[in-house]
């Protein structure tokens, strides 16, 4: 049974997924560098081979094509070694200092293109934006569940960003409690009656110190307390708490300004690993007011180390403001290029 | 200059360590895996390498050698790329939203024996012991200068624990505010006016399912809310804040002990890379009651992904129950084969 711990010393809750010891060789990585899933020849994600996956949940497919057959180009499935389940009711348990909820929850696998080389940045914006809009109607779908209070969208690519496969895939997770990292948007509007994001986005448009690119909707910021080097956030400009209020408009222009930002990112840094996180209001909550979704992406050129486990502090080598020009007119020479093909 | 900034979304600090843009080849990892500095050949840390390291701080060093030449065992010296450094007072900087303190704090290298390729599992007890007491002088020396608020021991042992030397080594890094991440226990203090920790050791003595060995001054554990499979604490039995109150009988047990879980630990997991943090109280303030220094090692056989970046939620996926469990019975069978040699 997955439990949610309460960490006492770091004041923080630890999700123990399961009861089982795996042996080294079962972890995702291991001291040589070698995934098991990383060679294209025998992946569960690719088309052809629906029946190695749980059964799908929901896809974009061709006219005509039936469930857990070929003829999709995004499809969403059950985690096959999901974190968390929808069973039941969320139980608190205490006994002196030893503090848990049960793991309820729900975790599924967005199987993002039927073809396993093919990245974000090699798919044309059609297809991208049927990946956000199937992202928009699973979140709708899942906040409907009042067991839920907080739908995390996120994305693993490469080894050392935390990835056991290497098809493009993203995930959802649904929590039952409301991650204390997720908060600090909601006390500064408690206390500011204003949001935090719009802020931001202000502040940053005035120094523009910090902007790689800027759309009719969109606005790419590397942040000014980046916590990982080249880190980029794609803020929405409207205040909008949750992602399902993304618009058809922003869709479009969100498919083509994270290909483009994207295959930039990786052309720029040599191909790193990199997470995607989509931060968004808590749901099933009076307080998501102030809250304004925003996807973060993160390159992971630096490995996690005892200074963060320890203190908490992220280090970062590199100043946000050096890797917003860098990246910001990698951006404009590739949109430059772009219009002359 | 480096900068501590204030991230006001997730409400922590980031270390923003200097202004330069890194390329791809400069990071300690790239996708290959392959770091620079992790073959023998061209080692600064290695006997006979002294005038490579910056001006050694302080050393174990045997009778008659001098400074900055052959003939030490342990040797200090300042990080070379250090965060911080001390020079002036703490400033403060705000505008608008955007919130820093300069780098103040300090940054050192303690390198741990003089040959590349000796671990701390293949050294005598002797020597470990003259690198705890090496550690315990310099916290001593550094709290002493009331800019320093907290003073972390750490090390990073793997590429995947963040090492970016292969020769073994620590690290002391002394900054200028107390990480939120270490204050929780203080605030267990104010409410309960107990120790956390020494109502932990009384808890696991109680329940002993997460036990993993004991001995005369220490305890080993695998604590309820682990964040990484098979972390352990070692946790001095008898309360003491800081790490320089320990005294000459516990260094002398530490050393038997820590070897000899560190070598479980890497037999029993297959040489993982790990990383180890020393907690203790912070200095110069009021606040130090209620704290209990603990070292805490965490083998690292998982990737931090999108889920801990996003949320702060760590998953581990072994149960700490059943790694204590390992872990003992892999050191018992250790020992008694300890024991007829």
């Amino acid at each position: 049974m997955p439990e949610l711990r309460k960490d006492m010393v770091r004041d923080n809750w630890v999700v123990i997924v399961a009861d089982n010891a795996l042996k080294p060789g079962e972890f995702p990585i291991n001291r040589n560098c070698v995934s098991s899933h990383f060679d294209g020849s025998d992946c569960p994600f690719c088309e052809g081979h629906e029946s190695r996956t749980t059964p799908e949940i929901a896809a974009i497919r061709l006219p005509g094509s039936t469930a857990d057959a070929p003829g999709w180009l995004v499809r969403t499935v059950p985690n096959k070694f999901a974190a968390f389940n929808l069973e039941g009711e969320l139980r608190h348990f205490r006994e002196g200092l030893f503090e848990c909820f049960n793991g309820l929850g729900h975790h599924e696998v967005v199987i993002e293109t039927p073809w396993h080389y093919q990245e974000i940045q090699q798919r044309d914006t059609k297809h991208i934006g049927q990946f956000f809009r199937l992202l928009r109607q699973r979140y709708q779908e899942l906040r409907r569940d009042d067991r839920i209070k907080y739908i995390q969208i996120y994305k693993n690519r490469g080894l050392f960003a935390g990835a056991s496969q290497q098809h493009s895939h993203s995930q959802i997770l649904a929590y039952s409690i409301v991650p204390e990292q997720c908060t600090a948007i909601g006390r500064y509007f408690d206390e500011h009656r204003r949001c935090l994001i719009c802020d931001i986005i202000k502040a940053e448009l005035a120094h523009r110190v910090r902007i790689v690119a800027e759309t009719d909707h969109f606005l790419i910021i590397c942040p000014y307390a980046s916590r990982f080097c080249y880190e980029a956030w794609i803020v929405p400009k409207t205040h909008t708490e949750h992602f399902d209020g993304i618009s058809d408009a922003e869709i479009g222009d969100l498919a083509v300004l994270s290909k483009a930002y994207i295959g930039t990112m990786m052309d720029t840094l040599d191909q790193p690993a990199y997470n995607i996180s989509i931060n968004t209001a808590p749901v099933n909550s009076v307080e998501d007011r102030g809250y304004h979704w925003f996807m973060e992406i993160s390159p992971r050129l630096m490995v996690q180390n005892a200074v963060e486990i320890g203190t908490g502090f992220y280090m970062n080598p590199v100043a946000p403001e050096r890797a917003a020009q860098i990246l910001g007119q990698t951006m404009r020479e590739g949109r430059k290029g772009a219009s002359h093909d």
